[in-house]
């Protein structure tokens, strides 16, 4: 077959994006150069933006354009509270809830051994050094109740207790709006062991 | 939530990608960002490359970088024959199996009146003009089996047709390795009427 140097780069490209394959890559490729070409101009656009303008909050890890991000800049938040998320998804998540008025740091994934992620991968030494500010009077712990999420929620209380820290996890239970019938054995038993009285 | 300028772009550029809607697209840019920035920098780069440097061979009208493509400009080619496809890749799937010498017209699509896709999408008076070349002895029609394949292809052979040129379809049947059981009435029905004889 001919060789089309600009159309196959496209197509080794795409396959960078997660979970895209060869035949999709190529199909992706064909369907931008035949009907949207406006579209691949403006994401070449702002994907060569995004590299070049987004990094890590120097507060929070978050995704910021600039130094700090918005919400560490924001003065009516409690500074003593500090609530652990995986992913800005997941702040959003918390913001959206709009129960928690304190601030955050983003570890941008979770320990993962068999991944290879490890300690340094969820930038723990900048978790210890913010939340050691002396105004951080307690950790929340909001990482996901997945088993990584749990492993990394037990790593970062235990380094940090050992640090005098108070560290709290979010609350696990029956779902609102849950039926005991359809919950799962596991959380019911969780739900009982963290019964509350009333 | 706080603005991110180039995440918001980001994220929603990538939604111009088929298939992607607001939650993959926002997982999407933060994979790029946290864990492949090369990748999104390579991706950027080719999607604009790929959008100033490809364009319709002006002769069979599949993408290529030059003017004409490389397959129309092979001179070991059989000029005479003219098999029309749907997509690139159909053309590819019939180079592989090393039974076509002819060249080729690429339709990039297929009517589809419910879709809004008529003649003038197809690039019908490209296909038509290229027929009528006076080199083309025969055009075989290799549009998908589907509906709208079919349909295409019928319109197509009407109009050719109607110009004296001969006109043929790749032959229907039960494939190859295909169980009777297996295949479909309508296949099957098929390969009755075009029986032939041994």
């Amino acid at each position: 077959m001919k060789k089309l140097g600009s159309l196959e780069a496209l197509a080794e490209a795409l396959r960078r994006l997660p979970g895209v394959g060869p035949k999709s890559a190529q199909r992706i490729a064909y369907h931008l150069l035949q009907h949207d070409r406006e579209g691949a101009s403006l994401l070449g656009r702002a994907l060569l933006q995004a590299v070049e303008q987004i990094q890590h909050c120097a507060s929070c890890n978050t995704f910021t354009e600039s130094q700090v991000c918005e919400t560490c800049l924001d003065a009516e938040r409690d500074s003593s509270l500090l609530c652990v998320v995986e992913t800005p998804s997941d702040q959003l998540m918390i913001e959206q809830t709009l129960t928690y008025k304190g601030l955050y740091f983003v570890l941008m994934g979770r320990l993962s051994p068999l991944d290879g992620v490890g300690p340094k991968d969820i930038h723990l030494e900048k978790l210890i050094a913010r939340a050691s500010d002396g105004i951080v009077k307690e950790v929340v712990l909001a990482t996901n109740f997945t088993n990584e999420g749990e492993a990394t929620a037990y790593y970062i209380s235990e380094t940090l207790k050992a640090r005098g820290l108070k560290v709290s996890r979010l609350a696990r239970g029956v779902p609102v709006g849950g039926e005991l019938e359809y919950v799962d054995a596991g959380t019911i038993a969780r739900a009982m062991l963290d019964r509350r009285s009333t």
